[in-house]
């Protein structure tokens, strides 16, 4: 494992209503005073896991190698499910076992722990609640982890069945590739999950999503303020966009919807 | 009096749209440039310093003792009212006097103490505003202790002459307690102020609200998605949820619904 | 140049949605991992350069000299719109050149570098996206110029041609002042361009915008619940306010509104 950075992220749907990451902080800061907290995102769709882990895989390579990532999504909350410890390209994600790390999971070096139910009984931690583990168990562990007093291999058995992803990966077929929308971002832009890797040897691509077309540009100024179109954007993938304005409002889509990104069979 | 720990949290009714937090953390920072700021919550209920109040009592001990929180929520800026430094459980709470540390100043040790008008004016300090107290007497103040330069009994006289909370304690009978909602989470969840102590002799609790009847589970995920629950949460108060959906919404209930919760008179 | 005081602020309109803010403090702290980071905010209304540059100079000197202030409201990314470094009283401001930056560049002793092309290609960084500078160019100078290892002067040119303010200045006439409102902040506080200083010969100023008129006061509290008035608040600019509610919803007014401060004709 690499040497812990000090740097921890954090990515949950609790919102910036109520002080629940705040605490969340606390319970790690008792632990280790000197780490850096980072916020990734609170405004994860509530309950949807999906979401955290496509943004987590998105994000995690901009922090230094040996960066904790903690997400708490977690709908099961206070039931048997599972709490998974991933090292993958010198990072260390930590999350309820319930789909929320499957991008991770598919990183080539990727090893995953569960974490053991005997190594926390044999800590002599506070009452743990049954509704809020982020608080009571993740944050600990993470602490734990970035101070360099526990590490995945001490915490729990390696383990390669674990809850599959909420969201199937994106049909490839010879002269298309058929996805979804995986979230709509604060500009009403919605990404997919069609990766650019995927759509490299089309020519001219043109994306299909809610009966419309749109063509390709480099970026949002190429077009006229209200101008629709589809671009490879900054995490890599396929969105569909709205210059100076919202494609998810304009167009009413949002989250599941399908999109499909198709060589054009007209003009060459 | 603890030794800081160097960390402070932050809770008031700012909202994330303006750099209003921002600014009072520049107060605090140009101060004391080493201490570590959290933000428990810039969300609450504008001008409602109950809900303040109540979220810093069921938080402030997930922090290192030695920790400072400052809140400010605070209609009266500008006008006379004073300001309160409150020493508790091995912390320090600073924040205007208008019922907001009043949960604070019931925990059994609690010393208040009201920031001395003196004391103030000897200060060499910019242009006090008379709508930005946070930022220009609050955060300062707080960055002063925080450095171990002043002490809540440097700073003021202590007193015992306060102004109470904005909301009554739940009444207890011989077999119900009534409370009230004090807030709606993220979530939707309607979050009482009835202790998990005062209805633990029940032996089978039901709580009532809005006309309607709710059974305690343990969590949410014991029921149904969409069905509604009551619940003590991780706070150890009861709240009123519906299972991967809001309560709050479902129900048309929110801040100051009365709710009642009764020992059960059928099955047994 | 001053000592870099290992302090940056951010603002944007990148919102708290999404992981963008979080991504660009990776690609910081993977620079200077022992910088702070405070954010200012990150709901500046999008494409809106003005309200950000407003903020950013109201904001800045209640942080340390040597403060850097990164400031990403970017429409036309991906585009050849320059990149500015601004010095200006101790302090240091990056943002793309879209009048963002205006309000600094009045300040007496401002000094305008224009980053090199050059200079980011002699740099050995990963692909640059054509769609997020503030993560790819923005985010890395910043932490270069705060980590000492860089300064305004080696990274671009001195440069007096700059994109000017999309809004602007009031307009002053012997006993009135024209301005606009720039924003309306979380409390719904109608918040203008029309500086204190400009209107602090009226003897008894009114304010007048859509079709109404208000008295100045002291303080919200001055005024029963409900009521309107006008205020120069905490940061020196006239607001248009309502007690304890929202001036901007009970009005229907907002960003671009004109509003006019006159001398009172009546009473002396």
């Amino acid at each position: 494992m690499n040497t812990p950075s000090g740097i921890i992220t954090l990515t949950t749907d609790f919102g910036h209503k109520d002080p629940f990451v705040g605490v969340m902080k606390g319970s790690i800061l008792s632990r280790m005073p000197e780490c850096r907290l980072v916020d990734l995102s609170h405004e994860i769709q509530p309950h949807w896991p999906a979401e955290a882990g496509f943004w987590l895989e998105k994000s995690y390579s901009y922090f230094p190698a040996g960066t904790l990532h903690l997400a708490v999504v977690d709908p099961e909350v206070g039931t048997e499910r599972a709490i998974l410890i991933v090292e993958a390209d010198k990072h260390i994600f930590l999350a309820p076992d319930n789909g929320l790390l499957a991008p991770i999971l598919r990183l080539g070096d990727a090893k995953a722990y569960q974490l053991s139910q005997e190594w926390l009984q044999q800590q002599n931690w506070p009452k743990i609640s049954s509704t809020f583990h982020g608080r009571d168990i993740l944050g600990p562990i993470t602490a734990e982890i970035a101070a360099g007093r526990e590490f995945p291999a001490s915490l729990g058995t390696q383990t390669k069945d674990y809850v599959p992803s909420p969201v199937e990966l994106p049909e490839r077929a010879n002269d298309s590739v058929h996805g979804v929308v995986i979230t709509t971002d604060h500009f009403g832009n919605l990404i997919t999950n069609i990766e650019a890797s995927t759509i490299a040897s089309f020519r001219t691509p043109i994306a299909y999503s809610g009966g419309k077309r749109f063509r390709f540009h480099n970026n949002y100024a190429q077009c006229k303020p209200g101008e629709y179109l589809a671009l490879v954007n900054s995490f890599d993938v396929v969105e569909i966009s709205r210059s100076q304005a919202s494609a998810a409002e304009g167009l009413g889509l949002g989250r599941g919807t399908p999109v499909t990104v198709r060589e054009s069979t007209i003009g060459h």
